[in-house]
């Protein structure tokens, strides 16, 4: 089969032939039809991840059909499918186990024609999305879905503020607001950004001087829910702009350490401060669940052929993308 | 009436002669035995806490005996009770109103030989204590509860690891991890402190330079909930001995700002950072049941006179006390 595979750091990774991945029992072989990217297969091939091994086929977002798998989930064959992707979470919802790895290091990875899965990862392709955006979905959604509704515990008609809003996450954290019929304020450093997106309470430019200022007057009681990916000096602002009893979810830090906060400005409200990261597979079925019912369509930005993959990575570094970028599989 | 009565910043509080409150529909009269001070006290004569009104009669803790009430409440009459230290909660068990208030300002406080509160505030005295133990409980113990418990989540077998052990919300959350069958780690700046209490994983100087690898050591896989009402730089430190899905839970920054945490330290371990203060009338019901229910006994430092109460509060100040200081009122 085709694939694309990174064998050093800063380069490809490069289209080639590779073995056909090996099927083991439970498991089911799935021909892809288009993958994603996210941010972390671009820190990978910069170097900048935790346990990198080369060579190796990235990706963790993926829509195909199932066409091989054990005669007892022969009803799986030739289904529409998107894959969890993350390996052993473990039993406790509050937090992965010690084993947990996400789909594409070390394991093969979506950039490719073919991948064996466990038939317990696998779910029906929402039926009203294309493969590219049954593809855009899983590791975004799921890491935005967690954050706002099983940490944040969102609510119907609760003030939700999302910053960062060019990234995927945030796009998806920003769609699920709608269609949990929230209120939604976003934040960015580009005009153009905000402008892509509808926001019902405030969309702020937060290289403005006076971005929290801007926020409060648009939300004067404080915010229910805040979604970040950034941290860093910007972090502080979020925390004055809380609601008594709201919650900060953070599931990154792209702009480093927060600064000295005062936790006066906190513990009189009975704030919190909520790390996130990937979902469980119980939350990724609560996640489709939404999906569907709502008939939510992630935003595509730019899509690229699966062997012009080493484009698509340049694209992503390059801050430029508005929604989720794509690789496409030639159809024979 | 006798009562402690603060007219001025930095000075008495007096021992005074001053009217019987007046008793209200649904009020109780109760005849006070025994109050307790806390550093809200000590705050409140350095001028330094929101609010504040003079003159006043301070005191959010006290254990008396209803001497007074409404003919439909007469069964409370001659009964031992103590009081919930606050005033419109409000119906959201997340957060208290805009309208909530402490016992003991503006509301007049337990410093005094009567006091008028309403009959939904009262609660039986626990049988197995003494008017001072009682009396030590209220604001302290109810604090320290709704930290661990509710905030925190704890469960027995639960790693919980109590800063600044001298402080009386401190020894009460201490006290509840172990009536709750917790494992108990404990700081604190004095060695005297740390010997004042039994702790099952750890006791640990925080003026050590390896202070945080010894609770490494002690605890190797990091603590399910870390309760903390100090804040400043060694916050920092907390942070980094934090089981994955672990809770730091925090009701007061007496050394102010937190340093800058790197959320990378976070959110891979879905940590919470959970602001808590004060406590709900049902964390308060809940918090009376645990104490019941374990026998547990409060530790009292120093008792004086009501009408010595100024010297308790030079002592409270003084930062040597280990365990609650007590008020106790004449018995004529």
């Amino acid at each position: 089969m085709k694939a694309l595979q990174l064998t050093e750091i800063h380069k490809g990774p490069h289209y080639r032939e590779l073995p056909m991945p090996e099927r083991r029992a439970d498991h089911a072989l799935i021909k892809l039809k288009a993958s994603a990217l996210n941010r972390r297969d671009v820190w990978i091939r910069r170097g900048q991840y935790p346990g990198i091994t080369y060579p190796i086929v990235l990706g963790s977002d993926g829509c195909g059909v199932v066409c091989e798998t054990d005669a007892s989930h022969a009803h799986w064959i030739d289904k529409r499918v998107i894959i969890y992707p993350g390996y052993g979470w473990g039993n406790d919802e509050r937090v992965q186990s010690d084993e947990y790895r996400i789909l594409g290091l070390p394991d093969q990875g979506t950039f490719a024609e073919y991948i064996s899965v466990p038939i317990s990862h696998i779910h029906h392709a929402p039926a009203h999305l294309t493969d590219a955006e049954a593809a855009a979905c899983p590791l975004a959604a799921l890491t935005a879905w967690r954050a706002l509704k099983e940490r944040g515990r969102m609510q119907p008609g609760d003030k939700v503020l999302v910053t960062g809003i060019g990234g995927g996450v945030a796009q998806f954290v920003a769609q699920f607001v709608h269609a949990l019929n929230g209120q939604l304020a976003i934040t960015s450093s580009s005009t153009e950004k905000l402008s892509g997106l509808d926001s019902t309470l405030a969309a702020v430019c937060y290289v403005d001087d006076d971005w929290r200022g801007q926020l409060q007057a648009a939300c004067p009681g404080g915010f229910d829910i805040i979604v970040d990916g950034a941290g860093g000096a910007g972090f502080g602002e979020l925390v004055r702009v809380l609601a008594p009893g709201g919650r900060l979810v953070f599931y990154g830090g792209t702009r480093g350490r927060w600064p000295a906060i005062l936790p006066q400005h906190l513990f009189y409200k009975q704030a919190e401060i909520l790390g996130s990261t990937m979902g469980s597979p119980r939350d990724f079925g609560t996640m489709l669940n939404c999906i569907n019912a709502t008939q939510l369509k992630p935003t595509i930005g730019q899509s690229f052929r699966l062997e012009d993959g080493a484009d698509a990575f340049d694209y992503l570094e390059s801050g430029q993308q508005f929604g989720k970028v794509i690789l496409i599989n030639s159809d024979d």
